[in-house]
């Protein structure tokens, strides 16, 4: 983009009243994109089609945010903010009318301090997961919210995130000691703080406000995280059982046996280790004939083997009396990587086998293997010959209920599939909907559908106090 | 009490047109204490002064408490909700007027349901903390907030309580997986659930909202807890340190060696330990010489000896370490009981030396020692002659900075100490006011001073949704 062509673009946006020409003047040519071609990577969501923006702002200062968004307020503009745009319900996506203006947070970069002592890092919102845990390292700390993708720290915040790793750190609310935000009500005001307390009991927390609402109340600048020391030792297995059910009995067992050492235990059925494993020519199939189901069991601990803890050969020995008891009936040990590694291809395999179709569900543990049935049954009924690869995050209830449809399986089947299967979760199972990925255009009807009227009334409210106008974001939760 | 002196009193209750009439029909004598006597325990505070009640009332079911709201704010009726009224900062005590009702969730007692495999505990907010564990422990499992007191649960998620083992666990905001309440407005109106999620991210979380913030958005009927496996080995130590600063630097020590062992870092000034141990005459002083900052260090696991983990032999091995590199003066380790036995004996003993001063407060962990240092300087420089004894969360920043003031000690000199204390650790030290206690009548002013416009703005709109007469509670948070 060279800024001639990017002025002229500017020139022939007459109806914004100069608000182009004032965010130009302010920001510069880096703080405006106007063009297509600059616009269109900001205009991409990850999973379900594409808006398309009036114009994208990248403040890269908290002082330019905040005056870009009393610019944009009092232009009686709709704006969505967005982080690295890797959310799966289009949250920060703008919608396809061409009116909404997207607020990057990409060069909202301007601080990432590594307190050690206080074990805590204050983030700016446009620094990645990547660059936080970079960071962290060199002082022997990370920040363990494990996810497949690498997203922004705002967008994070934004919604809630969770991943592999939540059964023994918890998620972002978890993690995040404190969020500093900006308002679009009163237009610009600054609200929240950095500070790095464990402990601040005083009312109305303005950092759960924050989390896991999809960016609907205001815009976080900055997060303050709790980092956690790095893991020195981390033994991992896969291990064959005879269905889920087996899967959550091993569970209690593995925890009741290794306590605070477990760090993972990912569920995974048959048919997505055979994708899996079928999609990585280089990784020899784990076991000789497929089983029902597999789970990939981690511990890891940040004491050193050299302090008295040998943690594999823990692990091997409650393997071993697993086997005896027939609790499971195979299992391999082998290096974290490599069995990660399985894992982390199950996504990508199962969408290489033909039109994927998506869940992202969760239950409580003890209804995790009798939802599942129900699941499968439904899936059977509605779309005869799909093929379910489900894995999950069994030791929090959470079921990415993946499925692959058959060429040509009409669109409305697939959505009676959907609207079924979440009334089951929600209604039968008292389970969720939208366990990790939040709510954004994508789900907003379900959300409507699903959430009580004093809850919504509540949303309204705060709606009504910080978006008076309903200018910011594209998820409404009222 | 029997129940014609009750029904007397309460037919000496007319200005409230029949009120009373209809709680004693629907909820029995046991639902509505009038008379002097029976509304006594409920009108004390655990630390400053009591109020007087109208009348106390006692539903025994969610069903009752419902009605019993709608009926009061029906009434026009000003009402606080009290669990085992261990708060301390008044705000479960009637205010003095003798015009606001107690409704006590004692007998909200129909519902504690312990899923081992979900590892989690739905508890009527009736339920003590004790009750809760002793239940929890059938399973091999535990609520690990470490208190004090005995709370009610309902009080726990009110007050967002932490205590000694948060640098472990968390507080109750880590450990609550959802709450179900009941509005003041629409009266009655049921709102949460009691789901065993892990993850459900679905927007505005009601649980976060009922957390922390006094009663002043609703009343807890129910909270779904999440449970710990109980620790088979626990490893204790009291340290000798020679200052608040080498305690810090030996806590980042002891986290980096020891990880997720770490269990609780309490910290305590040599007039704590000293006051601690003359008040205990069955416990023989644990050092020669009376040092001048000590630590309680505990390392715990799930993980049984039998396993292969041998933890006092680990904190043993770097114990000695620490000593090589005089990190530490000298180390005493002993059962995990005699420890604390000291470490809880230090309110107690220090009430008994006079009139004890107290402060909650919590700063960064990296400030925790400037902090200390310039709060000796401000009480030296207010009341001369002070005895500061005060003992910390260090794992989590928080101090109780408990004082003892000569006789004669002016109270406006008092309360001169507690706003300039106050403003130091807020505006210096960017810490908190009242870190575990909350906010309450008894803390109220200093809430309205360091809270910025906009969170009480946003408070005042949650008040005006939820509670638009101001009926409901004595926390205000606009």
């Amino acid at each position: 983009m060279s800024s001639e062509i990017h002025r002229s673009s500017v020139a022939a946006q007459a109806p914004d009243h100069g608000l182009i020409g004032r965010l130009v003047g302010r920001l510069g040519v880096q703080g405006l994109l106007t063009d297509a071609s600059d616009k269109a990577p900001f205009e991409a969501s990850a999973r379900h089609g594409r808006g398309v923006a009036r114009a994208v702002v990248r403040p890269a200062s908290t002082e330019e945010l905040a005056w870009v968004v009393q610019e944009l307020v009092g232009a009686d503009a709709s704006f969505v903010v967005q982080g690295a745009a890797t959310g799966l319900v289009g949250a920060a996506t703008p919608s396809d009318r061409g009116t909404q203006w997207v607020v990057s947070t990409q060069r909202l970069r301007n601080r990432l301090e590594i307190d050690p002592v206080n074990r805590s890092a204050i983030v700016a919102a446009g620094y990645r997961l990547s660059d936080v845990n970079r960071a962290a390292a060199e002082h022997g700390l990370t920040f363990p919210i494990d996810l497949g993708a690498d997203p922004s720290i705002g967008g994070m915040v934004a919604t809630n995130t969770g991943g592999s790793r939540l059964i023994r750190y918890g998620g972002v609310r978890e993690n995040v000691l404190a969020v500093a935000g900006v308002l679009a009500n009163p237009p610009g005001a600054r609200v929240g703080s950095t500070h790095g307390l464990r402990k601040n009991n005083i009312g109305l927390d303005w950092t759960q406000l924050m989390t896991g609402t999809f960016g609907a109340f205001g815009v976080v600048t900055h997060a303050t995280l709790k980092l956690h020391p790095v893991q020195r030792q981390t033994a991992t297995a896969l291990a064959a059982v005879e269905s889920a059910e087996m899967a959550m009995e091993l569970l209690c067992s593995f925890e009741g046996a290794l306590g605070e050492f477990v760090s993972a235990f990912e569920g995974m059925s048959g048919n997505a280790l055979n994708a899996a494993v079928k999609h990585l020519p280089s990784v020899a199939p784990p076991f000789q004939n497929a089983p029902p189901y597999a789970v990939l069991l981690e511990v890891s601990s940040a004491v050193s083997k050299a302090a008295g803890l040998d943690l594999e050969s823990i692990l091997l020995g409650w393997l071993e009396a697993q086997v005896e008891r027939a609790m499971i009936l195979d299992a391999v040990v082998d290096k974290p990587e490599r069995l990660w590694r399985i894992r982390h291809a199950i996504s990508e395999s199962v969408q290489a086998l033909g039109k994927l179709v998506a869940f992202d569900v969760a239950v409580s543990r003890s209804r995790f293997a009798a939802f599942r049935a129900r699941a499968i049954e439904l899936i059977a009924a509605e779309v005869a010959s799909a093929l379910v690869c489900d894995f999950g995050h069994l030791g929090d209830g959470g079921m990415h209920l993946n499925i692959v449809v058959p060429p040509g399986t009409r669109v409305d089947a697939i959505a009676e599939l959907r609207a079924k299967l979440y009334q089951a979760v929600v209604e039968e199972f008292d389970g969720s909907f939208s366990a990790e990925h939040g709510i954004g255009p994508y789900n907003q009807a379900f959300y409507r559908r699903f959430t009580d009227q004093p809850t919504r009334a509540l949303a309204g409210a705060l709606h009504v106090q910080l978006d008076p106008y309903g200018q910011l974001g594209n998820v409404r939760l009222d």
